[in-house]
């Protein structure tokens, strides 16, 4: 009898656990558990789609339980896994839409189940128009409620990437937004400079912001019956399975106003994107050794605690190749690679996850803002003896009419003069600039070898003088 | 008495090193010799000014003489230098303006004399409407032409990167366009099945092509009077110095025919953009060494032969650092480092140049075509043993509206998987990501390597899965 691996959530890393687990080893019993009624989905182009520029959710749903099943990968949606018995080897869990209780053998497991949102345990918390945005259910949700109640001022809890592209998404529907921020700035695991900046670029975009603030309240008035009839007439329309409904129409109140501690904030919509964290429950009940960034704890193989069960995505620990040791940093191209990673060795292959050095970019109305390896506080923070040179220069040949600022933060070690990390901000071609310098930190250089680096120049889409090289430049003259 | 250092060539690498010598050292006499009526121009830019996105000339210009003199760096325009004496230490030359003639002193020297537009010695070629495109002068009289001559015809001979910027120039001005190519393949300088795709982009546009053809004579017609006055009057708009004007109205018969071997091609304006070489002219008559590339031999800190002498820019050597070897590489990034370094050592410090690993790109109507390293083919010619893999991702999330693909060839070589050059075609975000490969070239990077690259992403500027990432994964499960 074939080996039967078990995978639990069906997302980025486990369907790419899945998918490669499959390549590694074709008689494989290969089963997926989530607990929505999507897999495989983009979860980070859900602001795209509230926002309208994606017409429709199923644009991002890369690969179907239908292909799944064509490579013999089984998917159950709407299963939610409630526990792990790793003695008997089963797990058990619930069909979302029987109500059914399963139990099913496995002999290998791979948990990815991803990060938990965050739904802040106040008072009014319950209230319709108070959303998390997590699942393709979620972003449904705010979808038809924009539609059906057609809110006009908005609440974001959380100055997080999420937080400003669910700004831009709700200020294209007219939506007056607030950012309400817990840290006394924005992007708070950004340099203060930075962060300064990107506030900045918000207030010109009429986005109103409370810094060092946090919701202690919700105050909801009754959901009028005009809005239930469209909510659920909205609902209809998109098709959706019963099941995958958001339950918007079962409250019967709505959210009218977020206090904070000082003020109150009127809105009739409120994206709560603070607060995710690594979702362990399962890990935990299930006994399996959490690290110190409170996820999942694996080695370089993706295997926890227990030699049959690996873990992989934002529930799991982020090798960072700088830091050497372990992060919370969830993004799709880790929750990717590590299930692959995850996938490989549980079926029996042998990888690594290399980890990460930290990358990462966000688009917010004209600007990109992108960053990797450390800012200037982290270094701080390690006790590296560190620096940094802020440059601008251009995206273009400055005389070309397209051409815009980029702003560069280096930072740099004295002495060595190795190349630490970098901020990038602009409005054209800052997301790819950025992984040169990715590529920099794997590679160990030092300010003389970016200065080296050969890059390309054509007036229309690049300056002889890149910022990389400008801030390499000037930073090797002032060390 | 401070030392003298004479500069001869005023645009990228003779500006670099003159800048770069003052601060190198503030007692230094520095003096420039140019023999055209411009100094610090970007020469990239002139196809844009030339199709009308830039709207004057003096938006190319990065630095005035005004400027230069601030710093104490005396600029001669419109001076020819027309002999080195090394023994005596003095060069000569003459005022182009006057017809004087001058001597100059000198205790070190910098030859930046750039690279010689190439007229091909033909029957008919000093018709007017056939021009060059190397000086500002150049431009000038190009666009000129199109004002007041209005052609409706263009042969444009050279499939080279500046050949490809042309015809889109030259469309944009509703100009029918044939680029006529000697080898049997446009931008010959890469793979078959890159020229294979771009001779399809460039057919799509309406440019026709005759490949392995070129002219053997120009056919002209009496130029009319009416196109003698308005291309004076042009000029005189132009508020030229009499010294700049293109001598357009000087001849009095303007190009009607492109005579090919085979075929006769109608032309009312011609553009050579073929048979540049290093201008090494200078240089070879002061006895100094060329290197098999045919420009100025030089070692890595740019000194040629003689040890009071540097060389920088399209007339010198340009070290690769793959090939070890010089190659002919005159790119404006290339002019500048050398120029900087030419400049520190002429100067009395000390530099070298690192080389360059063969990037480069070219945007041609709605497409980019990057390239770094080695192609497939000089991979065979240097007899690595090596191959390649053919991938499509995209410029952005795929289901984002505004992504479009990007193919990307690899090349690397078998057994140490070591990456060794790439390809890259789309219409979005090309220029950039080819850096990466040029960062792992200089890295001497792995497909390994390249595929734990930590790379950004975010729907509207990236894909999860970079279409390197693609390559390096596919290329390393295939080795």
């Amino acid at each position: 009898m074939s080996e039967r691996l078990v995978i639990i959530g069906g997302v980025a890393a486990g369907m790419s656990a899945a998918a490669r687990a499959r390549r590694t080893n074709p008689e494989l019993e290969i089963t997926v558990y989530e607990r929505s009624g999507y897999v495989s989905y983009g979860a980070c182009g859900f602001p795209y789609f509230i926002k309208g520029e994606i017409p429709a959710v199923k644009n991002l749903l890369a690969r179907s339980v239908e292909q799944f099943a064509a490579e013999r990968i089984n998917v159950h949606l709407h299963h939610e896994v409630t526990a792990i018995d790793r003695a008997g080897r089963t797990i058990r869990g619930v069909n979302l839409q029987t109500g059914e209780t399963f139990s099913t053998p496995w002999d290998r497991l791979i948990l990815a189940t991803g990060v938990q949102a965050f739904r802040p345990p106040l008072p009014g918390s319950e209230l319709a128009g108070i959303f998390t945005l997590r699942t393709v259910e979620d972003a449904l949700a705010i979808k038809t409620w924009l539609a059906a109640a057609q809110p006009r001022r908005a609440v974001i809890l959380g100055g997080s990437y999420a937080g400003l592209e669910m700004a831009e998404a709700l200020k294209a529907h007219n939506i007056e937004t607030t950012i309400v921020e817990k840290q006394a700035r924005i992007l708070s695991n950004l340099d203060e400079d930075i962060s300064a900046q990107i506030q900045a670029l918000l207030m010109a975009q009429g986005v109103d912001l409370r810094l060092g603030s946090a919701a202690v309240s919700f105050i909801g008035e009754k959901l009028i019956h005009d809005i239930t009839v469209r909510v659920t007439e909205a609902l209809r329309r998109a098709e959706l399975p019963e099941s995958s409904r958001p339950p918007i129409n079962a409250q019967p109140l709505r959210v009218r106003e977020v206090q904070l501690s000082g003020e109150t904030l009127p809105a009739d919509v409120v994206i709560v994107v603070s607060g995710g964290r690594p979702n362990t429950a399962l890990a935990a009940q299930a006994g399996l050794a959490l690290g110190p960034t409170g996820a999942v704890a694996v080695d370089r193989g993706q295997q926890t605690s227990d030699e049959r069960i690996w873990a992989a995505g934002g529930a799991s620990e982020v090798y960072h190749r700088l830091l050497q040791g372990p992060v919370f940093m969830p993004t799709a191209l880790n929750a990717n690679k590590q299930g692959r990673v995850a996938g490989t060795n549980a079926a029996g292959g042998r990888a690594e996850f290399a980890g990460t050095v930290g990358a990462s970019v966000v688009k917010f109305f004209d600007t990109t803002l992108a960053h990797t390896g450390l800012t200037e506080r982290q270094t701080r923070e390690c006790g590296l003896d560190a620096r940094s040179v802020s440059v601008t220069s251009w995206s273009r040949a400055a005389y070309m009419p397209e051409s815009s600022p980029i702003h560069l933060k280096l930072v740099f070690e004295n002495g060595t003069q190795r190349v630490l990390g970098a901020q990038m901000l602009g409005a054209d071609g800052v997301a790819k600039r950025i992984d040169v310098v990715s590529a920099a930190l794997q590679a160990g250089w030092t300010l003389q070898d970016l200065s080296d680096l050969d890059t390309t120049y054509t007036p229309p889409a690049a300056p002889v003088w890149e910022a990389l090289l400008v801030a390499a430049n000037v930073a090797a003259r002032s060390a």
